[in-house]
Parts: C-alpha cells; sequence; structure tokens
C-alpha cells in the first residue's frame, strides 16, 4: 500500500457526542483510514474548560480552549458545540480556510443553513450534517444522494426521541403526562432546556433541514408550523387507543400539486407546487409501521415520486449513535480530500413558496361534550357541513355525569386547517356545546 | 445561472427498469439538471431488438444496436441488460474510456464485481450499483458512506420480493406453496428462470453485494450458503405461525468476533474477525419488524457497533422504483463530473476469511415425529445433550395416527451448524424416531 496521506481534524466540543466521536477517532484510527483514504489524525478539541469532567477520558494534551489556532491547521472541523454562536463563527472560519465542516447543530443549520452553504460553495467546501437529523439514522444523504434523481411528494415520521418515549409510555403503560416526562427527565433524554423537545422546537428545526433537502428550499424553524405535546392528556392517548390509533409527535413536510384551477390555492409556483412543513401531535394507525416506534427511537418514513414509500428507522439519539453519523460524513469529506475536487454543495434551489397552515388539508378527530339531547347532533353536523367539513365517522358516548353530558367523536374527510379551525370556534359558540375537549390531526393512509 | 455543462448519457438496456429510466431522464430534465449541475443528454439507448414492444414508448431516433460507439461517446454509462455478458464487456469498454458506470446487474457484480472496482480505480471512475440491491431502497450509499466511520456487525433482512410475496400468501391467507407460486407467476414476480428467486440465487447475489461493502471483502455468490424455499410447506408456516413466528427467506451478513481462546474457532485474522454469508428460510418472531414486512417489500436491518440498530424498507422491485435508484447514482455520478477529481473506489479490503457454514452458530426449531412411548423424550434429549446442543424449549404433541405418532417441536439455543447436522442425523437413525420432519434456523432477537 502506497503511502498515506495525513488530514488533520479539529473537533470542537466534547459533550455527549463529541467525547464518542474523539474516542472513535482515536481507537479506530486504522480501520478509519482504511475507509478515508487517509490517516484522520485528530489535532485538538476545542473545550470550555479544560478540567471538566466528561463521559469519556481524553487525552489532556488534545484539549484546548484556543479556537482560532486550532481551525486554522485544519482539513476537516467537526462542530458538536451546539448553539448558535460562537459555532456559527467558528464554522464560517473553517469554511474561510477552506475545511470541509461536519456538524450536528440542527440550531443553527434551520436558522443559518443558507449562509453556511453559500460560504462553502464559494471556497468549494462542504457542511455536511447527518448527525442534526434523527441520530444514527441515514436520512440526510439518502435524501441529498440517493434519492436525487426521483421527486420526493412528502417526509413523516418520528424525530424527536424523548416526546416519542413519552408518549409511548402513556399509551403503553397508561401513564400521566406528569409521570412519563418525569421519567423521561430522570433518564436524561429530554434535553437541558426541556421545551426543546416538549414544544416541538427540536423537531421542527429537524423538519426545517429535511424539507430544505427534500424540496431544495430554504426552509427556516420559523416557517414550520409548530405544537408540541403539552396538550396530550392520557384520556385522550386512551380515547386514541380504543379507537385504534395512537398519539404520536410528527413531523410532516409535504409537497403540494396546486392546480391553478383550485378557487383558493394560495401561493403558487409555474409548476402549481408548494409545501408545507409542520410538527403536531397527529394520530397515525395502530396498522401504521409508525406506530410501532417504540421509546427514543426515530423513524423517517419518505415518499418519492418513483421509489414510492420507504421507511429508515434507528435509534434518533445517544452520543455513540450519533456519533457514528459524525464519523460517517467525516470518512467522506476526507475521500473528498483525498480525491481532490470541489466539494458539491447543496442542489440549485427551487424555491417553493411555503404554504400557511390554515391551507393545509388533512383528516381531524374533533371531541365534542355536548348536552345529551335531541337534536345536538343535527345541530353540530350542521356547523360542519355550511364550513365545508364532511363527516366521515361520528361515535357518541353517554358520559356518566350529573348535568347528562355526553361525548361525540367526530372523523372529517380531508378538510382544511382554517375551516376546520372556523368551524371549532362555532361549535365552541353553540350553548349545546360545553367544550371542545380535544382537536388531532390524522396522518398516514388508514 | 450560469451556463451548464452537458454530459452525454448511454443506457444500454431497455427492459422495465431502463425503459422507466429513459423516460424519467426526458421528462424530469430540467429537475435532473438542477440537481447534478449538468444537463443530462440521453445520447441513446442500447436494445437487442429496434422493433421490440416496450412499457414505456422510447423515441425511436434514440435506439440503437451499436454498443461501441454509444459508449465510446458517453460521460456516464447506465448499463440495465442484466447477465454476464456482453454487460461485463461493455462496462469495462465504458470504465477504460473514463466514463462513470451505473449498473442494476447484482449477479454481474455478484461474480465479477472486484474486477470491475480495480479497472474503475485505475482510470479514477465509479462503479455505482444502488438499484442492484433491495430496489428501491437507498442500502449501498448508507453502508459506503453513511456508516464508513462505523463498525458494521450483522446485516439481516428480506432482500428478494417474490419469495417474501409467497411466503406472506402462505402465512397470511393459508395458501399452499404451488398455489402462492402460481399466483407470483401470474403477477409476474418471479424472474423468468423462476428458480433464481425460488432457490435463494438472487438473493444470495445481494448478499453477496452487501457483505462486501459492509466487511470491505470480496464476496462472490459462491461464498454464500444458500437454501431456498422449496422446502418450505404449508404445514411448517402453520406450526411456525402457532409458535409465535413467521418464516422468512432471509439473506444475513455476520461479522463473527472468533476469539483465539476458542477451542475449534477456524479461520481466525489477525484481529480475531470472520464473516458468514447466507441465506436460508428462518423463523423471526412475530414481534420482530421484519415480520410485518409483507407482500413484495423488501426490508434490510443494520446493526453496527455505534449506530446500533437501523432498518431500512421500501419496494425491492419494480420498474419505476428501481428506477429511482439508477437516478440517484446518475446524478451522483454527474455532480463528481461536475465537481472534478477522482471517483472513490471501494475501500481497502480488509479481506476477512469467510466461514463454513458449519461453524456458524444460531438457534433452531427441530420438528421430530417419533414413537409415542415413555423414554423416548429422554432418548432424543440425550442425543442432543451428547452433541452439545443445548435444549431451550420442547413442545410434544400427539399426533392422531394409526401408529400412535407424537410430534415433538424442539427449540434450542446457539449451536453450531456441523453439530446440530449430525445431531438430526443421529435423530434420523433412532427406531423410535419415524422422520426428522423439519429443522428450522431462528434468526433475530426474541
Amino acid at each position: 500500500m502506497t503511502q498515506q496521506r495525513t488530514l488533520r481534524v479539529a473537533l470542537l466540543g466534547a459533550g455527549s457526542v463529541g467525547s464518542q466521536v474523539a474516542r472513535l477517532l482515536l481507537e479506530h484510527s486504522d480501520e478509519l483510514a482504511d475507509r478515508s483514504g487517509a490517516r484522520l489524525e485528530l489535532a485538538g478539541i476545542l473545550v470550555r474548560d479544560l478540567e471538566a469532567q466528561r463521559d469519556v477520558e481524553l487525552p489532556a494534551e488534545l484539549l484546548t480552549t484556543q479556537a482560532d489556532e486550532l481551525i486554522a491547521g485544519a482539513d476537516i472541523v467537526i462542530e458538536l458545540m451546539g448553539g448558535m454562536e460562537p459555532a456559527r463563527t467558528h464554522i464560517l472560519a473553517a469554511l474561510q480556510s477552506g475545511a470541509d465542516v461536519v456538524t450536528g447543530n440542527k440550531a443553527l443549520l434551520a436558522t443559518h443553513g443558507p449562509e453556511l452553504y453559500e460560504a462553502a460553495d464559494q471556497v468549494g467546501a462542504t457542511v455536511s450534517y447527518e448527525a442534526a437529523v434523527a441520530g444514527a439514522i441515514p436520512i440526510v444523504r439518502p435524501l441529498r444522494d440517493s434519492l436525487a434523481g426521483d421527486r420526493i411528494m412528502r417526509i413523516f415520521g418520528i424525530v424527536n426521541g424523548s416526546t416519542n418515549y413519552i408518549l409511548d409510555r402513556m399509551d403503553r403503560d397508561g401513564l400521566s403526562a406528569e409521570e412519563a416526562q418525569q421519567i423521561a427527565t430522570d433518564l436524561g433524554y429530554l434535553e437541558a432546556d426541556p421545551t426543546l423537545d416538549l414544544e416541538g422546537f427540536d423537531a421542527a428545526q429537524k423538519a426545517a433541514i429535511l424539507a430544505s433537502l427534500a424540496f431544495h428550499t430554504p426552509v427556516s424553524i420559523d416557517d414550520v408550523y409548530r405544537e408540541g405535546i403539552g396538550s396530550v392528556t392520557a384520556d385522550m392517548i386512551a380515547d386514541a387507543h380504543r379507537a385504534g390509533y395512537v398519539i404520536k409527535l410528527l413531523a410532516v413536510c409535504e409537497r403540494m400539486i396546486t392546480s391553478s384551477k383550485a378557487p383558493d390555492a394560495g401561493a403558487v409556483t409555474a409548476d402549481g407546487d408548494a409545501i408545507s412543513v409542520r410538527v403536531y401531535p397527529a394520530l397515525i394507525s395502530r396498522e401504521h409501521p409508525l406506530a410501532s416506534v417504540h421509546g427514543g427511537n426515530n423513524a423517517v418514513f419518505v415518499e418519492s415520486e418513483a421509489a414510492g414509500p420507504l421507511m429508515f428507522y434507528g435509534a434518533g439519539a445517544g452520543g455513540i449513535q450519533t456519533a457514528s453519523a459524525v464519523l460517517g460524513d467525516v470518512v467522506s469529506a476526507a475521500r473528498r480530500h483525498i480525491a481532490g475536487g470541489v466539494g458539491v454543495g447543496e442542489s440549485t434551489r427551487a424555491n417553493l413558496p411555503i404554504t400557511p397552515i390554515g391551507q393545509v388539508t388533512t383528516r381531524y378527530h374533533i371531541t365534542i361534550e355536548v348536552a345529551d339531547q335531541p337534536g345536538v347532533l343535527a345541530t353540530v353536523a350542521g356547523i360542519l357541513s355550511e364550513r365545508g367539513v364532511s363527516v366521515a365517522t361520528v361515535e357518541q358516548k353517554a358520559v356518566v355525569d350529573a348535568e347528562g353530558t355526553a361525548r361525540l367523536v367526530i372523523g372529517t374527510h380531508s378538510a382544511r386547517e382554517d375551516a376546520l379551525q372556523a368551524t371549532v370556534q362555532a361549535l365552541e359558540a353553540l350553548d349545546v356545546v360545553e367544550q371542545v375537549s380535544s382537536v388531532l390531526r390524522v396522518e398516514g393512509a388508514a
């Protein structure tokens, strides 16, 4: 074998993922050299505190607090610090010096992605980010490369492991939201700021990244409609269970083929396409493969025009699992260095308009508590019909309480979100309606 | 936008996949140019018969029977003819002229893969073959790139759609093997030579390709232990069903960490690893995700050291689905042309030894028909114990027949294949044993 080149790798951050990346770079150096065609020399590890306790013991001589020097000498820079700054500045500095960048920073990409991709293009370097979405699951590369000759119609899936863990424990073990959340906290499954998970911000960042890739359109976190799991109660999950559904926090990225003949098609491009990107708790049939994604796992369905439905399933988080995704990107970057040639940036932007949530259509399950008296169903049905919301199923149950309340569960056909919201308001205004106790969207073919 | 380069694409073969590739290249040319950074000009389509009827109408002026001329002028050559020759000669000619090659020819790769990869390396071109394994499912690229920094321990999955269809109909609809096979034939699910599917050759070719990639070791079809589904009866499937299992034709590619302390470790490398590659019908728990892969779908589990278990699921065949995989490779090849630099070949070979099937360990279910008389179970248990086969479960059923036959179903702990085969021979030699009616391996965690 001929003499191998050595590439200098700078690692920024030594948290749960970063310390595993460092360990694997050191322990698997021969195998990585085989795969890369170059020896990968870990030149240094940027940390905030040289003395901090870490998951993995790291060689003290590699630790540094001097970012500029470390970055300046690197061929490949791995950014695993998280957050906006100084991560953004470091990545830009690395790209400007011609280094390839590998990052798992979903928050940064979902906000400043286009700026970073453009900086990479200008010098012919690359920004890779397999670790930013769905942990260990290879989803970025399949979207970017494997499906590059296809037209992606829809991506939907479970991309946040901690909320899936909470909902799964509620569904399978009958826990309350508070109990399940406490266990997830005790297990360290929630981010330091739990609202990032619980309110769907983490999932929305990943949805923005997936939609950008799939639809060749810049999508930022601000473009993503978002609801967290805070409104999901044990009762809702039990009701869903009885009806053959499970509640999952879903990220949905959808291409909407809007016909110019549609009466109110909203934003329409030359070829009539627009996209919708949204995150919310939704009902999914127990028969659907996503229903059996348990615990902290992630799974992503991709529906494309030619390939049909594909599913990618695996661990959505975890230091060592995510480190696998980081190293895959590092090996690819190293191969590019060895092969020569410029990096291939994100493909030319299709720049599809983003449809407001009001124009999105899905099916719904509406649960209403009503006075148990004649004519109520007719009144309710009239309200739906007036707003163009077509009823698919109705179930009425007498609720045992002093006031003789009944519960109606109405399943709709596909309806527009704005029509549905107007319907809910109108229902709430009715004297016979005590409350609209839940409105859930239904995703996935039944 | 700057002026785009044009790359000339030669298509060899216009069967069910080839004709869809041609259609998509022509119909989606703007999108493909966006993704590739170059216009992809379909320069010509090699066919055997200019007048043949095809699935898709193709422009007559593109059809040609002159391979050499077409290949000589091409930047990218797509080989979808299948078979050994002239496909091999055409691919070598394309590579020698510096073209990148995209192929779906699993038979050729499983036999002549190393020759083709070496020819590509010599000129810095690439051979891509996402379409050769599991149809539309991106599995080659994730193994080659996404998991390049990880160590793959095991791949197992359903990689032949037609046999999965047959076994699934037998399991779910109670059909006999003959009935299910007839329906698969009528639907056109079986290859022209059905033994390729039924006897596991197709799955074995794919297993060879997956194992080569995963373990960086040349694995040819001759290295794959292979059993088809011919021995699987409706009774076996019904028995499996009652016991909580389903029978699937599985491809298993496994890294075996053989310790030097083991008494008969067989072939051992410096670091003690060897691999096993095998295809056979096996029992899998109904709880396992592979159990719910129905119809003609494919699914592949990949277990790696860091990433943990990953699953890839989708359509395993079909002209348009497989065309998606071909086009993904074409776009990647085009990007490489635009970016410059040499192609990155298969990574340096680890060249792990291939373990003979006799040294492989799995769990087994053995079904034996025995005389229903005292002491038989003790005799049978003694035979197993003498050969080091440890019993996990025993179920005995009286079989209603004139001779008072009983049926024993014995589940073993992990045992070596050679010990198991010796056990079966010894059992068959016993007077009290009427027949060993089935021996099935059990795969996947219970």
